[in-house]
């Protein structure tokens, strides 16, 4: 099984042009895991850039990605002096899979904040549970992720009413959070709508997450949450939190709402 | 003065080509405001896709947009049942303007929600405050504002401390809301980093919004607010409320804060 790094690595084949190979270690049956994409089109766009961070990604869901080799297209659209942002496409058997627009730049390491909301609670690591984690392969060999019980009761089929979803989260491996780690990160909880009684595939159509902060080592805390489930349409917002209780990352997607009731 | 109707026209030219006129009363003195560009960006993809509401909007701010003939570009990624994806441009004097990721669809006017928010308050309309409104053409000559005076500290050199502004919102014309006005509403609102003694102006990277509901006739409510500023970045978090009480758009941006201290 190959780390994170290895399996989110560009290989630049031109100007503005990237040969990936998609590991589907980081999926589920049902597809890639949308986070998972969005950590390669960062270390692309990164590349193309050459700015140590990915501040803000917007990208829309277009197609199921597949494992295996697919290509990302950059295409630079502003370069300034505090950021440059770009178009940024997946693309396999020619067909566009996840559009992006991928926002690049630096972070200060050491800034206070002027302003910051308070972080949340998570349980302590060991009151926490964990599910499905006994396979030797796919996404849950990969990633550690202990979930707060008290947004677990959907496991049960007692979901506990309202789209909540917590956990911590790290890698199964010596691999500490940077910037491209966040992009999974803000991806890697089960679909809050699961508390509401939705089960089955809830495929995102469109997330978009903002790096705020350079994280510290050590396991993140995420923290999701959605406001709306109406129409087949949920929202999920997820923070994340770093160890050392700094807001590192925030993303909200929007998403079609499982169609099997519980 | 011409209505928010037309100032938001779009003149198809050719294939997904869109002549405009940008009208500078939606606009301050620094620059057009970012809500009335993705309000002619929604026309554009909104004909362009023939489905009737713009459901997810992602947009950059690449460059200032000035008053007068622009082109929008519309490039379809995805067309599929329940929704459809494009590229869309605003194009001024053969540079980028405006890039965003458009997912155009249908909504349904009586859906039902599984879950939702409950919606926060703002004081009776007759208690709010409004400012700048004495102007013959701008801004406030064009959308009335009637802001709740807990949010208004910083008018006064006595920011509130807290990234937030609430406010209703409403067209001085007869235009009721729906998908297009949405779009202005979402950055309708001062910034809010105002209320933390960033003055100045606040330049938006990156704005995302969803559209969850068909909106109901009469004023909008507005609620912003913002968990992080820090490293001269802030985010802001709208959320509007139709007359009906019900969720139909959330938006976050993310931006640089003001230089210029209180």
């Amino acid at each position: 099984m190959s780390g994170f790094g290895e399996a989110t690595a560009v290989r630049r084949t031109g100007e503005g042009r990237y040969a990936v190979a998609l590991d589907g270690d980081f999926g589920f049956e049902q597809a890639l895991n949308g986070g998972y994409l969005m950590a390669v089109l960062a270390r692309a766009a990164l590349d193309a850039s050459g700015r140590p961070y990915p501040i803000s990604t917007a990208a829309s869901f277009l197609r199921v990605a597949k494992p295996g080799p697919a290509e990302v297209l950059v295409e630079t659209r502003k370069s300034g002096r505090t950021a440059e942002v770009a178009r940024v496409s997946l693309v396999q058997d020619e067909a566009p899979i996840v559009d992006a627009l991928i926002t690049t730049g630096a972070l200060d390491g050491d800034a206070e904040p002027l302003f910051s909301e308070v972080p949340g609670r998570l349980p302590a690591i060991e009151e926490c549970v964990t599910f499905g984690g006994d396979k030797e392969d796919g996404f849950t060999a990969r990633i550690d992720m202990r979930y707060d019980p008290a947004t677990m009761g959907w496991l049960d089929g007692r979901p506990g009413g309202r789209p909540e979803m917590r956990s911590y989260f790290r890698l199964r491996e010596a691999y500490e959070p940077d910037g491209v780690l966040l992009a999974l990160a803000v991806d890697a909880l089960p679909p809050v709508v699961l508390n509401t009684g939705r089960y089955g595939w809830s495929p995102t159509v469109e997330l978009t997450w903002h790096m705020r902060a350079v994280p510290a080592p050590g396991p993140l805390a995420l923290y999701g949450s959605g406001r709306l489930v109406s129409d087949g349409w949920f929202d999920e917002d997820v923070e994340v939190w770093d160890a050392a209780g700094r807001l590192v990352a925030q993303s909200r997607q929007i998403a079609r709402a499982g169609r099997r009731p519980s």
